[in-house]
């Protein structure tokens, strides 16, 4: 008979599951910064010097002495005398006395002497010469100054960062064309079945391919983890436990996804057991789908046991393998789940005390957004494939009637 | 003088750059099922056989003819005669007879003469013999029939579907371990500017260190492109002309990011101008950062001339850049753009008629979501790396208060 110890809500056994991960100890490498897209960054990044180096001008204008402009106006301009046009790219030598303006473009250093940058748009030179000057410039109007975006020592990028475009443009603006990042946590991949073979085999009748393992792979390799997968297991506890052994020795962590019967989820728990303190946090987790789920930590190596149902395992990969990666990598970034409200177009029904995510297709109409939610037998593969959403059911909600405003979550 | 032939509202620019891209021609590539992750579905697929291939029980239990079943109650249950276990993975070969009944397991083929599974739960078995069945099921409870998934010849994943972990797992399933998907398109990446480096080089006083084409590169392999970066170019127009000719030739599309000032600009117009019809389709475009943004189609391949402030870049680039992959990759999806409703912590201002981005800071509190604004001069590249989200300040909106409810999108 199968024995779920105690049905945990998910949010509780999550937390218990991360609580009990040590301390990250992830080992770094070197790479390209390009190539550290979607990467973690794994050390805090000061600036070695400030940003910007010079005092730029950050419109196309003239600079000045800023008190040489005071009282200009498009009726009673003040008149400066042009000289000459600050070089882009160069050190600009020549200064800006008191009643000179020099042309200068966007980005360009600002000569010696200039306090601010006239707009062109708010000059008129007359006989290549005259400057009429329509609007006053307060001191450092149009002008970044040295330092401005970063001073040196700034904290500019901190360890735990996901390295975004916008990273990679901070790092190469000061020379940083190689970085440290954290090395991808390995995670041991081990489907389990007397019915499973590998998917490049003609299954016999009563036999089905393996998916589990291509799918878990797939969402390691988006959650920022390298997955290791194994051959499949049959449903027999001594060849179980030496291939979650060797897995466990092998990668960071692991993921076992059961044989889909009830005794073979027990022999994945009794197995789990014995790699380690404290072992198996929760065995049962109070979700539909997934309740099968087995959550460990063992010697400080976290292993998670999945349904063998593949709509279930990949619902359950989302609740907890994607965190435990997170935390494997030191990822400091916030996590939003950014929902989408939608009207639900047909009724839902959930079990009080127990979490739901149902699997919906959003589309847009002209009056917003509207969730089919797919129904499903034993959650069939391509009815997850045709689904773009997922409806979260709280606990405490026994179901949520057709055209009811939700959020769901894009999947 | 910078001339902006027309300010055009983003969402018009930008649909009308894709009205003048070609109808679909993209070249194909197969490769290995778990490397096309976020790869695009070249062709429709159809499921060469149905799934499942045999009848499976969904549940651990006896397979037994339903009619057996009728009135099975706890008080009055039905007796049926134990007639052994349903191997899993193999052909099933044992008939279930009247009055018998067939240990099976969830996934398990259903042997032949059952039409349904009674869960293990509302059993009891005694003495290895006589089984009490506790309530009665209907024909086909707790099995999945044959094609219940899909059946043969059902399209189960379109063409121009990005490929998730859950399409993956649906190739798998019928032994697809190789894939034809739409090749990425080249993007060809020119920074032009008289004062921009290398950013492997030390620069000179008046010099900064190019950031536009990383940073493009990384967007461009984010959204599914092939980026292809080419050396700095000089603001001069036989060279900055020379080197467009030569990506346009190369590629299937082309960003420019400018020099910045607006002569240069204006230089980066007219060069695209001559690279062949239409040509350019808008020539500044009404949205804080990014004006002086140039879209174009010639002869079929988007160009695009982006600022070359690195955070206007950036913006620009999700607005213009992104669509034109996803068009040029054949993506189908549609686009979702959740939102997340956060307080605003201070007034942001917007000049009417002009759509803005403000880059937020979002973070979540015990009362929901607030956004802090960002505010800076000239787009300084750090001020960006704080940022997580970005506001959106429609056309037709003159400023936020602080302390609204604002919509953000995540960065």
């Amino acid at each position: 008979m199968p024995q779920f110890l105690k049905l945990q809500p998910p949010f509780e056994a999550r937390l218990k599951l991360l609580e009990n991960l040590p301390q990250f100890t992830s080992e770094r490498e070197e790479i390209d910064t390009l190539s550290a897209l979607k990467r973690v960054l794994a050390c805090d990044f000061y600036a070695p010097h400030p940003l910007p180096e010079f005092p730029r001008s950050t419109v196309d204008g003239y600079a000045v002495k800023s008190a040489d402009t005071h009282g200009a106006s498009e009726s009673l301009p003040s008149i400066l005398t042009f000289s000459g046009e600050a070089p882009m790219g160069q050190t600009v030598v020549q200064s800006v006395r008191p009643g000179q303006a020099i042309l200068i473009h966007t980005g360009g250093m600002l000569p010696p002497g200039a306090d601010a940058v006239v707009m062109l748009e708010q000059t008129q030179l007359n006989n290549g010469a005259d400057l009429e000057i329509f609007r006053s410039v307060s001191l450092n109007e149009n002008v970044i100054l040295i330092g401005e975006d970063v001073h040196t020592n700034d904290l500019v990028i901190p360890a735990g960062r996901i390295i975004r475009p916008v990273e990679i443009g901070g790092l190469m603006s000061f020379g940083a064309t190689r970085v440290e990042v954290n090395k991808r946590p390995i995670v041991g991949i081990l489907s389990s079945g007397d019915e499973i073979v590998e998917p490049a085999t003609q299954p016999q009748p009563g036999q089905v391919r393996d998916i589990n393992t291509t799918t878990m792979s797939a969402l390691v390799i988006e959650s920022g983890g390298d997955p290791r997968p194994y051959p499949i297991i049959p449903d027999n506890e001594e060849t179980l436990s030496q291939a979650v052994m060797k897995a466990y020795n092998e990668c960071d962590m692991v993921l076992i996804t059961a044989g889909s019967s009830a005794s073979t989820r027990d022999l994945t728990a009794d197995v789990i057991k014995k790699l380690g303190v404290p072992g198996v946090l929760a065995h049962g987790v109070n979700v539909r789908p997934g309740k099968p789920t087995i959550l460990a930590v063992c010697d400080g190596k976290p292993v998670i046991g999945l349904p063998g149902n593949p709509v279930s395992a990949l619902v359950i990969a989302d609740l907890f393998v994607r965190p435990v990666i997170r935390k494997l990598l030191n990822v400091s970034d916030a996590v939003f789940h950014p929902g989408i409200t939608a009207r639900l177009t047909a009724n839902v029904s959930s079990a009080a005390g127990r979490e739901d995510w149902v699997p919906v297709i959003l589309s847009s109409g002209s009056d917003g957004y509207s969730a089919e939610p797919i129904f499903f037998k034993s959650n069939l593969i391509f009815n997850l494939v045709r689904a773009n959403a997922l409806l979260h059911i709280e606990a405490d909600v026994t179901g949520v009637l057709a055209g009811a405003m939700v959020q769901v979550e894009l999947l």
